[in-house]
């Protein structure tokens, strides 16, 4: 391998991440339906911040303090949070201003395992551009961290990981490992028909069942703005 | 998902087994570059059995005792061993009625953890058809387990479970989880050209350094013989 070369690897689910170095990377953690999503479409919608935390006990714990409260476990709200893990919750009038404390089964516990990095920033199809513009601009190793589904591997996160490989490679010289190659051939593969693609995905499948396809097509729409999550001090803000 | 359906899996790593129930499952272990291509090679040669363990020393603790010694570390033979793990070491006039213990920095190591599956077998290239047409006359769930580099996801193994996957669906009524649609659609990808999609791989480069180029073109060859090494009181025997 050439050493003047940046590393663009994909880590396919966080249990992978003891196998990879954090040290000195920019980490783009992913969680496409829906987490991620929501995270940069509420902090392009004006949330002062949102606290990742790991459990919903944790979240809770913030109750009566100000904050909106948000927890999502197997794809639904939690009983007497004030948002789940929808997009379409975290519209500019319910969150412009306002704090945000968030837990969700997978999401969330990605950001907490890359810490050690030297960046963690916040990715989905909805800031796609913003992304691979800003990590072209940066001279670091990247590792695109997909939050998967309970460890496993997941077709939508692998895919966004894919698009960030096939827009970033031709900015610079990288270094791809199996993983970032295999995610960008299968987004070359589905990127005429994302949505049909991974109609059936197990996530797809899993997330039809909770009756929420109108997400689904909110988080694979593309460039919707250009603002991106960055995860400091213990909360994600806007990276300015 | 419609119970009466088999699961076909595919687990990237042996790092994510852990994440995959093995009950009542028959597990193929693949690690094409070149563990199990030599060990179906070495059984299809008349080899009376492969004792695999998992580390050098374990190997070693059989010298003296009639056995072949074959131990593989970093792609490259361990000093003082009998054999390596090129599929050239596992000829009919060095392995016919031999029992030999084996060790490899991947390979091994994948059968060891995958115990507590109904069955364990023997994959590669070599010997594919004979794997599918065996999974297909099983009634039992598949899981095909990659072993990778290191506990990395590695494209050649990917590959082969998306063989399998291609010619198994067909075949029976199978629930597919993303690993397994992944690897079909890789595999379908690759398929006109595996030498040449595979030749740019973080292994095939790996493997280059160490001048195997020959090992790696004999790897890829489909369906050189039948037999299916299946894992049998602690030693893979060959399956009647």
């Amino acid at each position: 391998m050439n050493s003047s070369k940046r590393d663009l690897r994909v880590c396919f689910t966080p249990a992978l991440l003891p196998f990879h170095s954090l040290e000195g990377s920019i980490v783009v953690v992913i969680d496409i339906f829906r987490a991620t999503s929501s995270i940069c479409y509420g902090i392009a919608n004006g949330a002062r911040a949102i606290i990742p935390v790991p459990s919903v006990e944790q979240c809770a714990a913030y109750r009566g303090r100000g904050y909106l409260l948000a927890a999502e476990r197997n794809g639904q709200k939690v009983d007497g949070f004030d948002l789940g893990n929808s997009p379409f919750s975290y519209q500019t009038e319910a969150v412009k201003g306002k704090t945000i404390v968030l837990t969700t089964t997978n999401g969330t516990k990605a950001i907490d395992q890359a810490q050690g990095a030297h960046q963690i920033i916040i990715g989905s199809f909805l800031n796609l551009s913003a992304i691979v513009d800003y990590l072209s601009e940066q001279s670091r190793d990247v590792l695109l961290l997909c939050a998967g589904w309970k460890n496993h591997f997941c077709l939508e996160d692998s895919l966004f990981a894919g698009a960030v490989v096939h827009h970033l490679r031709p900015r610079g010289a990288f270094s791809l490992d199996d993983s970032s190659r295999t995610a960008e051939d299968l987004y070359t593969l589905a990127r005429p028909d994302m949505a049909g693609y991974l109609s059936t995905s197990s996530h797809a499948l899993r997330l039809k069942n909770l009756n929420i396809q109108k997400d689904i097509d909110f988080c694979l729409q593309v460039d919707l703005f250009s603002q991106i999550p960055v995860f400091k001090e213990e909360k994600l803000i806007l990276l300015t």
